[in-house]
């Protein structure tokens, strides 16, 4: 437990939200929880993730720090909620997995805001998919900004540590650019693959190729062929980033398309064989 | 055992031809092996494989049925060497990976020839990796052409289907078709997903990104990062299909882009759900 911080508010039990509420019990901290359903309220309360709980936001002026853990849309507006309600001397964070536009939004309504993005997840969502250690050996990104203070920034750090997390600190624009192009844009790559193979004219082949797609397809195509209201809201929060690095992709795709129909068969070799020697770099 | 082959000549005694060969022994048959190196021959008779092996291609006069499973580039000259020694009466077929330009080539030169396709792999390569049962429940595509002699066709259906494959028949054209959109396409889609990433010009972004990689990322990127022998060689044999198709997927991706661009979310939530729902089709 950290010496300034002994309660912990968390809005939004929902199965981050939740695991957080579990984890930070399990290491000591009071641990307020806000639901926006009373049946969510009474969950928690029955399951033991928290110590306290209400639909009421007012609950979170007893806590040092509050974690959002509400879904995106509503994060910028949880916190202007917050700011009518708490001490100047609470820290907020949030747990959005786009960073550029709340870190600013929500810093601009509270100053003593810090942008966080821990990187777990399941298939399952809700409070009653919650589970101990789910941020263990994941990523945790924190992202300051110039104005962020650094006693604030130091103790989500301490937080996210104490969760088990690897903490990375990143401007809101890097974690942006970086999340575009290793998780928003295989989305967009997997997706078109499913709809270029769904798209085959030809009847014959098209329901050949069903018959012989493989693992290799499977792979590929998997994040293409996952929840849709998350891909969609990916490209709405993170769009300029998502579009600059789909565009990059592009490029790379004309790029090899250009190797091929020039039958330059020794530099696409060498392109593929950088793929391979640095693909570990990404796992 | 078929009534009409009772000796199966193999061709090639790498990963294809030596489990081949070895799940065609224990199905009762006489199998003949010929490798180009004399270390195969030794070691496909130590190991059992075969039961008779030589470097000299003329032990195939003594087969009924001769399956080549040389690389592809040996395909084609290796039916042309059989030619001047078999009886007009053996039938001749493959594994090639493509088949268009293989059965027009090969048929020309012997017209006993029926073109075959064996979905079936391991990581290991080799004799040494060989094991029984690698094309059972395996897809197994048969590619007869308008001058094929049906009596040719059903024999090498037969063989296929004892060894426990999911036998399905079509053109050629339709095979190279399908086999570019779920098999090669995956790996120019994937390939172009890691040179993306390892074309990001800030350091900073680029680092973050392959620390935060995950799951997601590992499988889109998995056939892109894989062996680069293998996926110029598809783009080589299989080029006016794989051209077209990756057309077809730059049509789709801009599509995509567009939407996002255009910020039509309920349209790309739709495309999304399509994904989704279709993507079982091709597992």
């Amino acid at each position: 437990m950290l010496q300034s911080t002994r309660t912990i508010g968390i809005v939004g039990l929902g199965l981050i939200g939740g695991c957080m509420a579990l984890d930070l019990k399990q290491l000591g901290y009071v641990v307020y929880g806000v639901a926006r359903r009373p049946a969510t309220v009474m969950a928690a309360l029955e399951q033991g993730v928290v110590t306290q709980a209400s639909c009421d936001l007012s609950l979170m002026a007893e806590a040092d720090v509050v974690v959002v853990c509400t879904p995106m849309a509503t994060i910028v507006p949880t916190v202007g909620q917050l700011a009518d309600l708490l001490p100047a001397s609470v820290i907020v964070t949030d747990v959005g997995s786009v960073k550029g536009e709340i870190v600013a939004a929500a810093t601009s309504l509270w100053p003593n805001f810090v942008g966080g993005h821990p990187m777990a997840g399941k298939a399952e969502s809700g409070l009653s998919a919650a589970e101990a250690g789910l941020f263990r050996q994941r990523p945790y990104v924190v992202t300051p900004i110039e104005t962020t203070q650094s006693a604030a920034v130091e103790q989500v750090v301490a937080i996210a540590t104490q969760l088990g997390s690897q903490v990375y600190r990143s401007t809101p624009t890097a974690h942006d650019q970086a999340v575009a192009a290793i998780s928003h844009l295989p989305v967009m790559v997997s997706a078109s693959l499913l709809h270029t193979c769904l798209g085959e004219a030809d009847v014959q082949v098209k329901t050949l190729a069903q018959k012989l797609a493989s693992s290799g397809f499977c792979d590929t195509s998997r994040v293409g062929g996952g929840n849709p209201e998350l891909g969609t809201m990916m490209a709405q929060y993170n769009r300029p980033a998502l579009l600059q690095v789909l565009h990059q992709y592009r490029h790379q795709l004309d790029t090899l398309i250009q190797m091929i129909d020039a039958q330059q068969w020794d530099v696409l070799e060498q392109t593929l064989s950088i793929a391979q020697a640095e693909r570990p770099k990404y796992l």
